[in-house]
């Protein structure tokens, strides 16, 4: 028997089922073992199928696995219980449930569920607690699987910091423009037609997330559902030419006053819940302050802490609100497969993968 | 004698300098006489002097020209009294007042002396009356000549949705994120190394300036001063990699409640004073409003007007402030050298050239 | 009856089918009065179907006239008999040879009958003489109309230094290396995930019409047949993240030995044959040198002459073969619908169209 | 006493100059113990004089340094030997030779010695035997220390598929144009107002050295002389907008026929000398054949074997000389400091750093 977990991944062949893939080339927990991908891909080897687009070269594993259809019936086979969805929104939507009524623990990067009262909307770092909102799930929807999402990637960048002014002094309004990379979009996503040499004031779908997601992740559970947090957000979503790296430009109205120095000490002094901080994607630092008066930049600093860590810089008071910063995340790394997969780890540490779980890796996630 | 107001521009050599020229090539009242530049290009032809950045070739009759120093001795010569600042600010400081003290008529596009009380901060279409803070200034200051500047690049863009909505509903409260162009540094200005495949969120100095040269642009003009409006602005600024074109994320706090479709109608149906709409530089539209949804785009609609358009888009209501939109505008046409020309223009159409202007030119402005 | 020729657009909803119709606006001979388009879009308004991505805005005209499809039936009504093919290669080799078998004169863009030896393929500058293929064409293929080509883009750019050269010295061998825009792919085209921030050293099927139509296109009609120049062409081409402009690197070898001072000499005192320089869109200089040592550029040059000046540059000696040499040309302008719409004018002045052109522009293209 | 070899960078606060510290941040010989710039740095610490531009943050202990004069004089102090030169062209000239009659052994970046007949140019995998010229260099020079030279960054990924075709079958034509990345002229380098959307076809100096540097590195070195490899080649270099990554294209004449499934399998055979192949900075792999139709990518295969692996591709046979194909250098890693860092390690394996070298590293270079 294996000493890793089997996996599966479902729409292997996108450039997020890509990241999944090659992020888990060598994870310590974790092993892929079954690939899905539209029907047009069935049957074929990945390595013949795929159009690799990210970084480094097809894992050799992965490369020689047979793509399966993503569709809802038997074919992850038996040996996978632990899957991870980089479905487009709309497949995502019949299939997800349907693997969790099955069985299958179903950790997604997809839209579909994420506002959905009874899927943890999950970063380990912001709010680890709300994994157990599972048990609330179970219980309604009688399902023997389990289905957590992945938050947004602009998103996920934004929520860092404000989880620590939220942690320090309350955060009440936030105004958030973004400023995002193409890779957000997806294979072949963004037309080099279109945002070579020019700024795209839209990305569809994307200003509603911003203004909501948040105040799911910064919710309380209580009484198997969460309590939303109050924060009234209001999002401008655009599309720069830059490669990976998504900038939120935040400015933020806090619950009680502070002095611009009390809200440096607060980003400077967070840290990451210590159940989460020994996870094998948790990156050393979850959030970086930057004290130089031009950075983060998204090139120079989407790859720190291997693209997991969140960049924040550029702290001032705010003549509007009260503070004004911009954030930085890796919106593939962090805001996408590497968020979905630390997920899939707090789960393990959770308890939630039960008997599937090698020895080893057991111990290890008990540390 | 010639039918045409004989000019100087100061900072020839310059990206916004060569625009001045490029501009003037075929203008029907002004013609570029002299040219200064820094010591180091004294006495040379220009167009050996010049590293020609901007599009198009370099007018012949400018190339010709044998550059000046742009100092503040008689080096401009008897026959040139309107002249254009492209100057670097720190020079600007020195030498844009001792011309207008020396007789000199000087339309300015540095910041020196943006929000000196007695030098009118000008956009024909915007603020046309305070042309006449020139009385106050000349009563004041003792000088022969005059002096006026054009505002900042991101600012002209932001003020114009800004004039429209002020007058339909006040404006109180502005939330401004930019993303400008590279052309906006000037030449060499940002190294490619630091831009390619990034955003830079932070510009010297220019935070400060979208704060608060909108207050002065929408001031009123009252016993000899600028009554600046009661406007509190927030901004971030940030650099991104694209050529020309500023973008304005704009979340705007109204004087009086009003549904988005009067916004929307309001915005819509704004036009540039009667007085200012035949000047040479005026563009038959001085603000579009586009009803796309990912519409204005940088490099799609900086061209707009021969780039003196602004467009405006995306239209929403704000959760946080009342109304979010985007507002773009080409920052080396419209935002800088096309500006401060227009500027000239309306300096002419209000009769503060006197003897100096042809008769056709006269005639002309007098329409 | 309208005093301009009612033209066609095959293709309309694509990147070159606009460039045509937007060149067409205000052409004084033709007038755009039909568009086809896919099934998908067929009975729509055009500006409802279309996602307009070239620069400026739909024409007024076009933006209302219904789409119809590209297929080879009666759809394009009665009054028209011009008409430019925008197609796709796998259509045009179906439906362009169906027109012309119905009367139609076809303008073609596409490369399907590029090489066949009955179809002119036409840049007026270069190859005027060739229309008259057209005589072999009707005599052979039977069509009551008929159908010419326009190169390719990137070889529209390097035939011109060719031509020249070649007129005078002799051109025997070409290494071309080509460094290609990415609008020359169409739209949507080449994605933004993979040509941020890099070289793409391949574009499908453009090695083989580098190699070859330039000896078509400097061949010689004898007998109502071309025979093809005897040049050895070597290509290799590679896509670069430019917007548009094509930058092709030359290296020749001539007929007869020229000193470098003689080859510069012949490249810039070219000028096109006497006879097409007074077609509409015939630019005032075919063929610019550029005498500085790093132009031209991509951005900076591809525009003069309205995008139908081909600039050259860099003219040196060639340790390997004679001389060396770069050519820079505007890929959808020149290169595609600007060229494809010179060649139906050069029908017109040569007599191709008859009783269809009205008096106005048959005098005209007599001039 | 230290388990490493101390050494010194000149020129530390330039582009180059940071990828050496970068590099040497956990080498396992040496150990950055002193830095030079310019006088306008002098005195300060290096974290404070520096503007870090490449990837990562600065090194801890580098940052403490006190940064020294880059002169000529006493300034490096009695600890160090070994030293990295990335100085610019017109200072190296004079210091590089001045420093090796100090007694100091200089690994230089600079261009300004590489044609020296008494310099080795030296990369490893291609020329190791070259190190050896260095005693003809002190046995007519007498210098105590010794002056070694890294190529040109463009050469460096050229000279690797040359290398291995001229082993198999002789090389005695090339044809070489290249895109090189704007990180190739160092910070600030090429503006961004230069490059944005645009290609250069022009780097000053540029076309020498790819013309003559692969003569002397392919050449023999024979009775204290390099002999030159007999090889005509012309050169066409371009700047364009891209990073990290030189693509040169290339056309080949082999000394004898092969057909071109020949030429793969010695390209694809080859492999670096053994000798060198343990050298801490050589890659598993030197070179890399890629066989899909579109690679090498410059973004995509620069980062390969930590950027030191040059990959090639696309090789075809060519028409005009014998083959095709195209290859890649990272070019400020293998390229710049990762060569010249390289080439001091080949000094310690071939045992002239002599007593300077701790034992372990000795052990450790004997292998």
């Amino acid at each position: 028997m294996s000493s890793k977990v089997p996996v599966a991944v479902l729409g292997a062949t996108g450039a997020v089922g890509q990241r999944f893939i090659s992020l888990m080339e060598n994870h310590p927990w974790f092993e892929v073992k079954v690939l899905t991908a539209s029907e047009r891909s069935e049957g074929k080897r990945y390595i013949d199928a795929v159009n690799w687009v990210v970084p480094g070269e097809i894992p050799e594993n992965a490369g020689d696995l047979e793509i399966r259809t993503s569709d809802t019936g038997e074919s992850l086979g038996d040996d996978v219980k632990l899957v991870f969805s980089a479905l487009p929104t709309e497949n995502a939507k019949e299939i997800e449930p349907a693997l969790a009524a099955k069985g299958y623990l179903v950790c997604s990067n997809a839209s579909a569920y994420r506002m959905d009262p009874l899927v943890p909307l999950l970063i380990p770092e912001i709010n680890p607690d709300h994994v157990h909102l599972i048990e609330a799930q179970r219980a309604q929807r009688d399902w023997p699987g389990l289905l957590i999402a992945a938050p947004n990637c602009a998103v996920t960048g934004i929520v860092f910091p404000m989880r620590a002014l939220h942690d320090a002094f309350g955060v009440t309004q936030m105004h958030a423009v973004t400023m995002q990379a193409i890779s957000g979009a997806g294979y072949p996503g963004v037309a080099s037609f279109d945002i070579l040499d020019n700024v795209i004031p839209y990305i569809k779908g994307e200003e509603d997330k911003v203004e909501n997601e948040p105040r799911k992740l910064l919710g309380r559970l209580r009484d198997g559902a969460i309590e939303e947090a109050e924060i009234t957000i209001s999002a401008q979503t655009n599309r720069v030419p830059v490669m990976d790296g998504h900038m939120g430009v935040l400015s933020i109205k806090l619950g009680r006053k502070a002095r611009i120095e009390e809200v440096i000490e607060a980003l400077d002094s967070w840290e990451a819940p210590a159940a989460v901080r020994d996870l094998p994607s948790t990156p050393e630092r979850a959030m970086v302050l930057r004290r130089e008066p031009d950075r983060p930049q998204s090139r120079r600093d989407r790859d720190v802490g291997n693209g997991m860590t969140i960049s924040v810089g550029r702290v001032q008071e705010c003549p509007l609100l009260d503070v004004k910063l911009v954030s930085l995340v890796h919106n593939t790394l962090r805001g996408a497969a590497g968020g979905a997969l630390q997920n899939a780890e707090w789960l393990v540490a959770s308890g939630y993968l039960g008997e599937i779980v090698p020895e080893t890796v057991a111990t290890a996630a008990a540390r």
